[in-house]
Parts: C-alpha cells; sequence; structure tokens
C-alpha cells in the first residue's frame, strides 16, 4: 500500500480544516467572544502540523481503490476529531465524547444533536457546527482535489470514496476540473440562497447558518425551537434549496452547459421529484385537520419532507404529535434519501431505482425463462458490477443497522426512538421519533451508544465501504507484511 | 401456458382437502358437537366438486417455472377460502374476512389469531386451526406429489413454488420418492413428539393440537393463556420439537441413511443452532432477574427463542413485557427464520449464510481486486443465479413490507405495533409487540388491515414470486392471447 500518499493527502487535509477553522475566529473576533482562541490555537496547530506532513512529497501519486478508501476514512476521522477539539477546549461542551459525536454529526451532515440548550452556545461555535455541514456536504476531498496538484494519480478513487451514490463519473475527463465544477455549482448556490434569505429579512448570522446547513443537508439548528418561528416565505426558501440541493449535481452541471434535455431526461431526479410530490400529497391530507389553513399543512408536509428526503433536518413543527401514516412515509424517506452526487446522505434514489428495475426483470423472466433483458438507467445499461455493488452495499447496511439497534436497545428506551435514533444518524438526517424526535436531542444516550451512533453517521456519510474496510484484517496483514519486506 | 394442469391439480387439492375434513367431523362426533354439520358439508362438497375438476385428465402433464408458480398461489388460495367455510357457516366466526384470516394465518403456519377467547371455540374447530397447521408446514402441493400420479412431467417447477428456500433440490431423482421421504420424516417425527407429550400427562386432545401447531411451526394456541400452565418437562419438550422442526430437512434425510458426516456438516445447521444458541444466552442474561430461579428463566428464554426462530409463536410468557434487548432479538429472529427446506417461516438462515459470504467476497475485491473468489456453501460453489434470485427476493420482500406498513399506519396505531404485525404476520410468526403481542389477538384490526395482512401471510408462506406473479400483466397478456389464438 502506497502509505506516502496517505500521510500526504492527510497532511493537506488537517491543513485545509486550519484554514476553514478562521472563519469562525472572524466570527469571534466580530462578537467579541472568549471562546474564539480555542479555534486560534486549533487552527494554528492544524496548520503547523499540517505543513510538516506535507513537507516529505509522496513516492507515488498512484491511488488504488483500497489506498482512495483508507485515504478517505481516515480523513473524515481525522477532520472529525480535531474538528471537536474548540468544543472541548473552550468547555462549551463539557464531554470529549459529546463533542466529537456533534463534529462528526456535523461534518457528515446528520445535524443530531446532544444539546438540549443550543441558543446557549457562542456564535463563533454556531457558525463552525453549521460550516462543517458546508464543508462535508461536497466532501473535503473533492474540495482539495479542487485546488491541491495531486496529477498523475487515479484520483478518481478518492472521489469515488468520498461521493455518494452507486456508480461515480466524472463530469469531464479532468478530475481537477471536474471537482472545480462541482464546487462552483455549489459555491454559486449557497450564494444565491444567502441573498434570498437576506430578502427574507432573515439576520446575516442566522442566513449563514441556515444556508451552510441546507446546502450541505446538514440540519443543525440554532435556535430551540426550530424554524418554527421563521416567516411562510423563508420557510419556502429554505424547502425549496432543500430539494434543489439533493438533485444530482449532474443534473447542474448540464444545465450549466445549455444541455436541457438531459438534465430533464436523468431518470433519477424524475423519480426523485415524483416520490417527493406523493410524500407530499400524503402528508398533506394526513395532517390537514390539525392545521387552521391547507396553506399551513402545506407548508409544513413540504417542509418536512424535503427536509427528511434531502436527510437535512430541519424542523418547523413537531412532526412526532403527526398522524402514524404521516410518521411512516417519513421513516420510509429517511431510508430513500437524496440522489446521488448530491450532497444528500440515505441509501439514494438511482439505487432504488436499479433495485427496482432488477425486480422486473426478474419477474419477466419467470414468465419468459428464454427473454434476456438488460436493466438500463438514462438510456444506458446498467453494468452487472453495479447492480452488484448495490445490492452487497444494501446487505452490509442492513446488518449494520440491525447490530446498531441492538446495541442501542441496550438503553432500554422504546423500540420506536431506538429504531429512529439509528435510522436518523445512520442516513445522516438527525431527528428521529419519540425521545430522538425534532423537539428532543440525543443528549440523553450513554456514552456507548452516542460512540455507536458517531460509528454509524460516519458509515453512513462514508457509504459504509472506505469505512469497513478500516476494519478488515487482511488490509491490516499486508501493511506489516509490507513493513516487514522493506526492513 | 398449460391451464388443464392447472385445473386438474386444483381438483386434486380441493378433493384432499374435503378428504382432510373428516378429522374435525370425527372429533365433532366424539365431542357431540353441531358444528361438525359445517365440516361434513363442506367437505363432501369438496369432494364432489374435486372429483369433477379431475374427471378429465389433463392434455399435458409438462410443469413449466411459470405453471408452477400459478399452480401454487392458485392450490394456496383455493385452500384456504374452502378451509375457511366451516368457520363461516358454523357461525363461530361471523365475519368473512375473519374467517378468512384465521384460515390462511392456518395453512400458512402464522398463528396469528382474530380470536380473543379461544377457549369459545369448539373442538373440531380448534382441531381444524391446528390441522392446517401440519398440512401447510410440509405444503399440500408436495403431499399430493407423494400420493397422486403426476408423472411425465417436470413436477419440480411445483414443489420448487411451494417449498421453502433459496435453492430447491430433490432428495433423490425421483420427486414422488422425495416428496414421500419427506412426509414420512414428517409424520414421524409428528407421532414421535405426540408420545413424548402424552408421557408429560397432557390430555390427547391438547397433544394432537400442540404437535399440529410444533410440527408445522405454526403456533394457533388453544387456551387463552398460551402455554403458560404447561410443566416445565412440557415446556422443553415443545421448545426442542420447535427447534427440530426448523431444521432443514435433508439433515433428517442423512441422518436417515446414515449420513451423518454429511447431516453435520451442513452449514445452514450449523448457524442455526449457533444462532439460537447466541440469542438464548442474550436474552437469558437480559431476563435473569425477572424470573425467580435461572430455570425458569432459561425455560422462558429458550422456548421463546425456539418459538421465534422457527416462527412458530407459540408462547409460555408475555415477553411484551421483557426489556428492550430481548425484544429486539426478538424481533430480529422474526426476519432471519428457519432453515430452508424446514417447516418454518421467515427469510431462512442459508439465505442470510450466502449474503454474508457475499459481503466477505466484496471487501476482499476491494482489497485484492485481481483475485477471483467463489462464494461456496457446504463445499459447492453457489451459482450466481442463486445469489441473484436471493437478492431480488430481499428487495420484493423490503417493499411488500414497506408497503403493508404504510397500510397498516393507516389504523393509526403506535409504531411498534404496526411494524411488528407485519413482521410477525409476513414471517408467519404470529405474534409481535404491544397490541398484537402473544397475550392479545389481530381481532381488533380493520378489515381492510386484515386483508393486507391475509395477503402478507401468503407472500410469506410462497416466498412472494408464486403470488406476486398472478398479479404481473405479462401473465394476463398471453392467456388472452392464448385463448383467442384457440378460437
Amino acid at each position: 500500500m502506497n502509505t506516502s500518499i496517505i500521510r500526504y493527502v492527510l497532511g493537506q487535509v488537517l491543513r485545509l480544516e486550519g484554514l476553514f477553522m478562521f472563519l469562525p475566529c472572524v466570527t469571534a473576533l466580530i462578537y467579541q467572544e472568549s471562546s474564539g482562541f480555542a479555534f486560534l490555537s486549533s487552527a494554528l496547530l492544524a496548520i503547523i502540523l499540517g505543513t510538516l506532513m506535507t513537507l516529505k512529497r509522496p513516492m507515488s501519486y498512484t491511488f488504488y481503490l483500497k489506498e482512495g478508501c483508507v485515504t478517505t476514512a481516515l480523513s473524515w476521522i481525522l477532520l472529525s476529531i480535531w474538528g471537536s477539539l474548540p468544543f472541548y477546549i473552550s468547555g462549551e461542551i463539557p464531554s470529549f465524547t459529546d463533542a466529537v459525536f456533534e463534529t462528526v454529526s456535523g461534518f457528515t451532515t446528520t445535524g443530531a444533536s446532544i444539546l438540549s440548550d443550543v441558543e446557549a452556545l457562542s456564535h463563533c461555535m454556531l457558525i463552525w457546527r453549521s460550516f462543517t455541514h458546508w464543508i462535508g456536504g461536497m466532501g473535503v476531498l473533492v474540495f482539495l482535489l479542487a485546488i491541491v496538484p495531486l496529477s498523475g494519480g487515479s484520483n478518481i478513487n478518492l472521489m469515488r470514496a468520498e461521493s455518494p451514490g452507486p456508480s461515480v463519473g466524472k463530469l469531464v475527463p479532468k478530475m481537477k476540473l471536474t471537482a472545480r465544477i462541482l464546487y462552483g455549482i455549489y459555491f454559486f448556490m449557497t450564494v444565491l440562497m444567502i441573498i434570498l434569505l437576506l430578502i427574507g429579512d432573515m439576520p446575516l448570522f442566522q442566513v449563514l447558518c441556515t444556508a451552510f446547513g441546507t446546502a450541505g443537508t446538514g440540519g443543525f439548528g440554532f435556535l430551540n425551537d426550530g424554524m418554527a418561528s421563521f416567516s411562510p416565505y423563508l420557510q419556502w426558501v429554505i424547502t425549496i434549496f432543500m430539494i434543489l440541493f439533493g438533485v444530482n449535481f449532474n443534473a447542474y452541471y448540464f444545465i450549466l452547459f445549455k444541455q436541457f434535455g438531459k438534465a430533464f431526461a436523468m431518470e433519477e431526479v424524475r423519480y426523485y421529484f415524483l416520490i417527493i410530490l406523493s410524500a407530499v400529497t400524503i402528508i398533506f391530507i394526513n395532517i390537514l385537520d390539525m392545521f387552521s389553513s391547507a396553506f399551513e399543512a402545506l407548508t409544513h408536509a413540504a417542509f418536512q419532507v424535503g427536509s427528511i428526503i434531502t436527510t437535512t433536518g430541519f424542523s418547523t413543527t413537531d412532526f412526532n404529535l403527526w398522524p402514524q401514516t404521516s410518521k411512516c412515509v417519513l421513516v420510509l424517506l429517511m431510508f430513500i434519501g437524496a440522489c446521488a452526487g448530491s450532497t444528500g446522505g440515505g441509501m439514494k434514489v438511482s439505487r432504488f431505482i436499479i433495485l427496482f428495475k432488477n425486480i422486473g426483470k426478474e419477474f419477466h423472466s419467470y414468465i419468459h425463462p428464454r427473454s434476456v433483458k438488460k436493466i438500463q438507467l438514462d438510456g444506458k445499461p446498467v453494468e452487472h458490477d453495479v447492480v452488484r455493488s448495490i445490492n452487497v452495499y444494501c446487505f452490509t447496511f442492513a446488518i449494520i443497522f440491525c447490530a446498531s439497534v441492538l446495541l442501542i436497545s441496550l438503553e432500554g428506551h422504546d423500540f420506536t426512538t431506538t429504531f429512529t435514533a439509528v435510522a436518523a444518524t445512520f442516513n445522516n438526517i438527525g431527528p428521529g421519533l419519540e425521545l430522538v424526535g425534532p423537539m428532543s436531542n440525543y443528549g440523553f444516550l450513554s456514552d456507548f451508544s452516542t460512540w455507536v451512533l458517531t460509528f454509524d453517521m460516519m458509515a453512513g456519510r462514508l457509504e459504509l465501504f472506505p469505512l469497513l474496510i478500516l476494519f478488515h484484517p487482511t488490509l491490516w496483514k499486508d501493511l506489516i507484511h509490507q513493513k516487514r519486506r522493506k526492513k
């Protein structure tokens, strides 16, 4: 294994995080908050350490799938632990476990919090929490690919390990340009949202937190009542942007280059909107008599559906009090998730489309055994490897899910709480039902359970394999073998 | 499609059911119950109608997979509707919907009941309920293959559609002999259990009901408090036989022909016992302080684990009151189910083994991309087709499961009730948690929900495809096309 490139990339990631931390530093300066020193020291230390790690160039820039996975997993772990330092050092989150949970929840764009009173947090902490969503949404390694020269290697394996979805392709032949286009679109849409929120008379600080959370489909709140106090205009702007950030970014690329036909023909995007439309309709009818006007019911239904399917996790109302059918629809949406190649989590719409088509194919073969039909997506045949890896992904997902439910059940809470706590963290959503509902938080859990859910958030964001591969004995055997050979 | 063979087999099934109904007739005679006339009339009518349907021999005895599936599905539907007539005619279950639910629950070996007071039922009704478990356990078509001359055709497709598990093989080259051996083992084990229960001083009537329910892994109770009042000896006999009936019958075949090595080498059976052992241990520790002695806790833990993993559904205690971890383990066991080729339901241990091995293979390919590894089960390579159909099975399972949960959620009960009601019927277990817990019943559900769960029980027992294929438009298009051509 090419360990020198892993060391090099980790150094770059650390240095980058240090630079990112200047945003909370500036915030602390503006609001005159002493917690800013926690950020300043963490930032400087990260930059120094990161620079030291990148002094020596790697021997080769070659990334095989294995290196891509390991690098991604280690980068995210480093990012999270370092990112939690300011919370812990400043004492604003006194428990290290909780600080890591909160930071992982941020970077993985989950938005689950252990804080019962977010409003007590200082401004620099709040902006950092939300900013981690923005960084994690499009991915820190993709960002790195856009700015750092890593040419000559097969960086696609790095991007593949970090980007969500069953099959990651380049938009353009050059990896660096692909990464730049993606971040360009991401940045532009975030700015657009900021402007629209400012028009709605929201204070700038809240605008930034909201925009970062929406763009990354994160969902950390900064008010104790979520977004219940926002005007309908603001709620709709957020709804629309949540849904837009859940769209496969390839669609925006097509639109950018005026290939509108291609953008609108994307099956995943079509089904994504179809699912949203169906879910909003069902919930709207189901909750109609709970609100004073149909418009209010529609606002809440659309907001909540957008929030859950894109795995953002903002809330305008306590949907834990909604009727059972609405809650079941929301739990289902948790698993479906957003489009591949978006900033959202979950299992992704395209995976479900391929699975459905596979079932249709099997049925057809029962009736016409000799017919040979290949599954197609967007008019192109889906490779057998993709179908196979989706299957394996789903079962690994199910196994980790069940194991987590079992471990969380040791706490002794009701089944709904246990089940949705895992569903909401593993799918990177945030709020679940009952004790972990939108008006509650994860603070009551034991340290053990907090670590289990932290693992789930990370595994969910990295789509299982990059993280799990770290635990594979063969990897370590190979590494030890390699070290020995060198000696 | 060969419709004449379907008609012929349906006739045979109906006639057979008529003959089976003589058992409740005799019971009614012994206990002098007037409800016996409902059975007598149903039985006679079935025999007459069945004989009429089988007068004309089919044009060909060829069974393709399609015919196998359609015949199996229609046979089971006919069997269930006809089997529910005595309940309805006698007025002992006044609602037709409920009567069908109860009968489907019987034949599919689910054991979920809509009755709040089973002890109010007459003896002939009780024995018929339990007897349907015994018939459904090994399968009515397998029985038919054992006694009716259907030679010349590829009857394996009939058996394949009815028998549970990912890959159904013949024990011996001749289908008829395979079916006879299976029923021979089944009959012998049932008799053995009857003897052991009689030794434990149980009245004969109860012995028969218990043995039928255990052998078929059904689980209809005949006392309002389940099996709580039974002696530890009886509870252990039932526990052991439940577990034995959940073993792949191929193992017994090997033992019968003194191939002990082969029997004990069966991976599925080994993992099945390993799962049972682990589950019993976890639950035993978890519930230890709820009971007065360790032996009592162990008895209940073993009984409940055996009952749920084999999808029998008997209960000696209200496990709905157990701690959350134990309940989670039981819910997990519901999905795992028993071995393939047993009388149990669920998704089957062998499917999970193959899925696990498939995940291992995928991981290995991440680290060593060029290695070619094939999955093996019992030392033989698992065909790609088998893996593919397991994948498709699992996703179809998940889809029907989610759709059912959504439909049942319209009732507005809590999530745990909704979720476990579907899990317990779809996996053919019987009792779930909360409102459908072991000391409750399904009687409170609306007619609509009752039909949804009836469908789930049937789909679960027939392992989805044979039933679902009835709803495939291509099948009907082909049939209409065929009719037109004849004209």
